[in-house]
């Protein structure tokens, strides 16, 4: 039988690609200004003429299809060019994260096999010495704010320097006819630092990306307008772009042509004239940036006007909250991700939602909040049976959306056991209230959040148990007011080593530092002496009944 | 070569299927309601109880995938039941066009070949003698809400009556597990009366109504307060649920978990009480229903708090939109059609719009508006050459978007010509503002072609309506045998007026050609006064009618 509804030949299918989402900015935002911190103004017209000349740049480096591009850099406009450029043109955008430590910035190269890497001029101590010529990067763009210049930067890997990015950009044409393909192909991927082992690579459609933008759009435009994103807002990341995509917002405004301003290098006073003089309105971070920029601001003798900002990567509390609202800043939680895109939840705000106190809005504010639309959440039992709304019963946090990583990149097994039962596993333990609110209660894995940054307790307690006296070693998270938690290491020293002290131990993590093997801000400024672990009934460390022993005690 | 993104196999890969619009609001909206006008009220946990119980009582019919099952109802609980349960269970829902002469609904019927028919007994009439026997039509299911019975309706054909909808309803199981299947499968289709020959049908992929509906949300959310969605709003459609599915909001306003208010057969008087008594804040219709509702309401001696409203299906005037402004409407432009889904442009409003005057602000909500999120709208010369966005050049409006109609049901000829050149014609002749703002100028159906020039009926009549003694008025084309075609003004005195003369009306037009308004060629030299003009059964003026009514009188 033939089919009724068949389409036309001369019908267009519309793919999902990342090129759509300029539709409407190219006809109505012609005129709409993207900043660089004090560096650039341009206009989007600069912006689309910028992206075909990336574009040409590019394909003048006989890339295949999905061959990788990896970009360091600070939130810039180039980074903003880059997450349309690379992937319109069908390779892949690796956003490398600098704040790994060095050896884990060089293992992501090395695993996602980028075939040119555009490096900002500060970030190249990170990568002078990596061996280039035993890598897979053939080429290699200069971005530079500073007047550093490239010359002698890469030894006998110079020859691999394609040239200054701005200088590219002038020389390149702006005529470029980005293609239509298949909607599933890749279009990003970076690595999230796990509990264990190595960074693990996660990977993003364009449908994907497509998807998500208009679902973070949609989301956050339905909410009042005070909290929710409306034509006219002023947009600034204060994640960064590396970061889960900025947790997808460059691509949200750039769709809307919202004026939007990347700040660069993040520092406080900069941040702070930024969202003054270019009048930003909504803004996304984690606790510990929302804390520097109050601080600072208290200092200055400032406060917010209304400036929107959802807190992410880890636990608004309740304190930084009622202060942030205080100091005049609408400030309420997202839920995510790497491996969703990041965007899951999100504080929900009605315009007819009941006059509430300022501890009950200061306690909604604080809640994981609502599913977006189309995200599937539910709280499993062990047995991956689903627990009911209650408010009470909790289980694992399992999810369904249409933007969650297919899997880990060449990590087949990672990614099986994260979609075991149909559904990508969080590990994070919540309970559902009756009005759909979704309450984190707890982690199963045991990673410590810092800063926004993860620190595997897992790695630190590898290298802490190599120094001599030391028998056992456990690492938790305690709640930190700066950091949102900072590691705890609990050490049961050898008999032998009874009078060992807590500075002994912690050079051996320095050492490591040195050598670049953890982050600095791995390195536990507390250690606690006892004299046995809290084991569970198979012998494993119970952690989760150390949180509740220690945490309270090392608050002295 | 294995490619390294491969998905994990029990990855979820996400189709857009309908039935996830639900996923949010099956956790967020169980005790949110939905209203039957002062028939029923029931909250959405029922709702869904409700479709799972639609969906057994389909079950039942020994269908196939892809039966079209078709519904003839008011706006109803009933209808946003099946807008979900029909597609849901993999069927196609026909949405009958009601208001059609009653023979072509039966040839709608005829042409799209349901197996099911739901109808409404006051609709039976339409129906009652239709030759079931010789139709596709093999069960009937009664919808009523008057206590009239199906009994002996039907003839021989009684044997076709399932049984009453709410009767089915609650005695089918409230358990039943929608499964899932290609995206592309198709979920509606509906009939759009043409301007020549039969009504030809649409039809729309689950992926498309579930793209329509993110992007309506988005595009909605983004604007301000004041004019756009928000959660908490209240919604009730003033276009019927068979009209291009209630132009996407039943689903935009389910996914959220809005409330929602489904107002029966449209009565001035009844929609003003619903509108008040349930504090609705946002609607949609067409010009003539906004007629209706203000007159109703100046003679209630009411206004309207803010109610926002989209106007479509026909052009908003600057005299009527003045006046719902000052009833306190926040009344806006959308365009589109049964071929798009059909949400194509919105007035654009921004939280930073400079203040505009009265006039300024009137103007801009009657004009077509900017492109929503994802469309890409371009202006084409006959040679397919795109103008440039000057506010001044003129040619069709052509679309894409991933929510058009991939051709005309069963009638592929049509369907190439409307995706000639692989953008979606619109038949509208339009510009774009170098802002991105649309403006219609006329329908390409509509223009007249005299001496080789194109003559825009609708600036006659707009001119033409400048007079003070029309009251409404349609200019068509009419063979002409020196020039092709002329123009033929068909005029609606107003009542004091009668004896207006068409040398009064026509000096209107001569006093617009020496201002330079018009070109001489545009003056008609016949005009025809009428009594009332035909409109087609969603009120827009009938030019198809008028041409076969008066074209040849006027040859005499």
């Amino acid at each position: 039988m033939t089919n009724p509804y068949q389409p036309t030949a001369n019908a267009y299918e519309f793919p999902l690609l990342i090129k759509q989402l300029l539709n409407r900015c190219c006809s109505t935002a012609q005129n709409q200004e993207i900043i660089y911190a004090d560096k650039k103004r341009m206009a989007y017209s600069d912006f689309f003429v910028r992206i075909h000349q990336l574009a040409n740049v590019l394909a003048g480096l006989n890339l295949h299809k999905e061959d990788v591009v990896a970009v360091m850099d600070w939130d810039s406009h180039r980074f903003l060019e880059c997450y349309f450029a690379i992937p319109m043109s069908q390779y892949v955008l690796q956003t490398v994260n600098v704040r790994l430590s060095p050896d884990k910035v060089l293992y992501t190269l090395n695993h996602a096999k980028p075939k040119v890497l555009l490096v900002n001029s500060e970030f190249a101590p990170l990568v002078k010495d990596y061996q280039f010529e035993n890598s897979s990067i053939e080429h290699i763009i200069w971005l530079d704010d500073n007047g550093v210049s490239a010359d002698n930067v890469f030894g006998v890997n110079q020859n691999r320097v394609v040239g200054d990015y701005e200088t590219l950009i002038e020389a390149a044409s702006d005529t470029f006819e980005f293609q239509d393909f298949d909607e599933n192909t890749i279009a990003t991927t970076f690595y999230t630092s796990g509990t264990t082992g190595n960074p693990k690579g996660v990977f993003f459609s364009h449908r994907q990306l497509v998807l998500h933008t208009l679902a973070e759009a949609a989301s956050l435009g339905v909410l009042p307008q005070k909290q929710g994103l409306v034509l006219g807002d002023v947009y600034m990341p204060m994640t960064p772009m590396f970061h889960v995509m900025a947790w997808g917002f460059p691509y949200t405004a750039t769709m809307l042509g919202l004026k939007q301003v990347y700040p660069g290098r993040y520092a406080p006073d900069s941040m702070l004239k930024l969202i003054a003089e270019e009048k930003v309105s909504i803004t996304h971070c984690v606790p510990t940036i929302l804390q520097m920029l109050l601080k600072q601001a208290q200092s200055d003798g400032k406060t917010f006007d209304g400036l929107k900002m959802i807190i992410g990567g880890s636990r608004l509390t309740e304190g930084l909250a009622k202060t942030a609202l205080q100091a005049g800043i609408e400030v309420y939680t997202g839920y995510g991700m790497s491996e969703t895109a990041p965007l899951i939840s999100l504080t929900e705000f009605k315009s007819d939602d009941p006059k509430m106190s300022l501890d009950d809005d200061v306690k909604r504010r604080c809640m994981t909040g609502k599913p977006v639309l189309m995200v599937d959440a539910q709280i499993w039992r062990e047995d991956g049976s689903v627990q009911p709304q209650d408010g009470v019963q909790t289980g694992e946090l399992v999810l369904r959306a249409p933007w969650l990583t297919q899997s880990y990149f060449k990590n087949a097994d990672a990614g099986q056991e994260l979609w075991e039962g149909g559904y990508m596993h969080t590990q994070d333990i919540a309970l559902i209230q009756a009005d759909g609110t979704l309450k984190i209660t707890d982690r199963l894995k045991d990673v410590i959040k810092s800063g926004g940054e993860w620190i595997s307790s897992l790695e630190i307690e590898t290298i802490l148990s190599l120094h001599p006296s030391v028998a056992d070693v456990s690492v938790i998270g305690v709640r930190d007011e700066q950091w949102g938690e900072r590691p705890l290491a609990v050490i049961v020293l050898k008999p032998d080593f009874k009078d060992t002290k807590a500075a002994d131990i912690k050079a051996i993590a320095l050492q490591a530092v040195e050598k670049g093997l953890i982050a600095k801000y791995g390195v536990p400024e507390q250690f606690l002496f006892v004299d046995d672990l809290p084991k569970t009934s198979v012998g494993k460390h119970d952690k989760k009944v150390m949180r509740e022993l220690y945490a309270s005690q090392t608050e002295i």
